[in-house]
């Protein structure tokens, strides 16, 4: 499913902690070390109707746009933006998530049409295009579909979670939001340490 | 509650993680680098009457010895038998700790009285005042609910979980057993790392 060399780096536009990821995966990626950036829903992830995460029954690219709570309506319109971004390619994709992300948790908006379609104008895309992409629902709902169904078969449960080239993965979740690229290698080459530790560590994780 | 210097090291007889934690923490601990061994149960911080783990409302240490599960019943009896020993002072406290997880971890047994009671023979304790003492329900049940309670207060939810002498804490869970001295420093020096970056990581944890 990855791309060999790739590193994937599952997100949800409603989580901090995703965007904190999504930040440290900007300042890391370059050629040599490329990350792509995936759909995970942490609604659908939780929802009562998907006991087992790994075989969900519900679908967030199936909802309606109008349907459920509030934040799931976010979450989606979210999706569908970041999906249209893409197709103005890569680069366009990464500034698009980090516009939309900081717009969000930064600038704490609505992840509302507004917020949606003015990131497409902050990360700098055509927006003729991007609001001409966004009008192409079903299309952008099966390749939001695909990264879900991928993010269900890997078991993920939260963003975010970077999948490795090697296949290791891990839920990484840290609070403090790093842009300097020296704490960001620092970081990651700690993360990358416990996912290959000799002592096959499988969770560190601190009481709340 | 910690005595300056000291980590703390929680665990139930019923988790094989825990197992591996105190297994880590004998090889490691020192009188330069000393461990305390703290009682958490895994039943009590999973209880349907315990929705705020920091505040349970259902306590292990004030259940029949013939209530409930067989698991919790096991890990009451293995809690009260290591209180019995922890009064044989600290050397026969570790003995028989490790003495009751191989029995039920490495041997497969159950926590029944034979295991309880062989464990300390296994451990090299004095078996009568070991006895003696495990009649002494009411004693060791007050010092068991002090344990449980540090480690209600600290939001433990999971077993092992280290509590370092400056107060972060986190589990690890890790699924090789270390008994290589080498191995556990590298182990331990790499969780310190982790609860001590400037990211203030909160959780790694590898989906399964």
């Amino acid at each position: 499913m990855t791309p060999p060399g790739v590193t994937d780096v599952y997100f949800d536009f409603l989580c901090p902690f995703a965007w904190r990821g999504v930040e440290l995966a900007s300042v890391l990626r370059s050629p040599e070390r490329p990350f792509r950036l995936r759909h995970f829903s942490l609604v659908q992830g939780n929802h009562p109707q998907n006991p087992d995460r790994k075989a969900p029954a519900w679908w967030l690219h199936e909802q309606g746009a109008n349907e459920g709570a509030t934040h799931q309506q976010g979450s989606l319109r979210a999706f569908l933006g970041a999906q249209a971004a893409a197709r103005q390619g890569e680069e366009a994709s990464w500034a698009y998530a980090l516009a939309l992300f900081r717009a969000r948790h930064e600038q704490q908006g609505e992840l509302d049409s507004a917020t949606v379609i003015g990131a497409a104008d902050t990360a700098g895309l055509d927006l003729d295009r991007f609001v001409a992409d966004l009008a192409d629902d079903a299309g952008l709902r099966q390749a939001l579909g695909s990264e879900l169904r991928d993010a269900a078969a890997l078991g993920v449960f939260g963003t975010p979670t970077f999948v490795l080239p090697d296949g290791n993965a891990a839920y990484l979740r840290f609070s403090r939001l790093i842009r300097d690229e020296a704490e960001a290698r620092t970081l990651w080459n700690l993360y990358g340490e416990v996912l290959h530790s000799e002592a096959a560590i499988e969770t560190i994780k601190r009481p709340r």
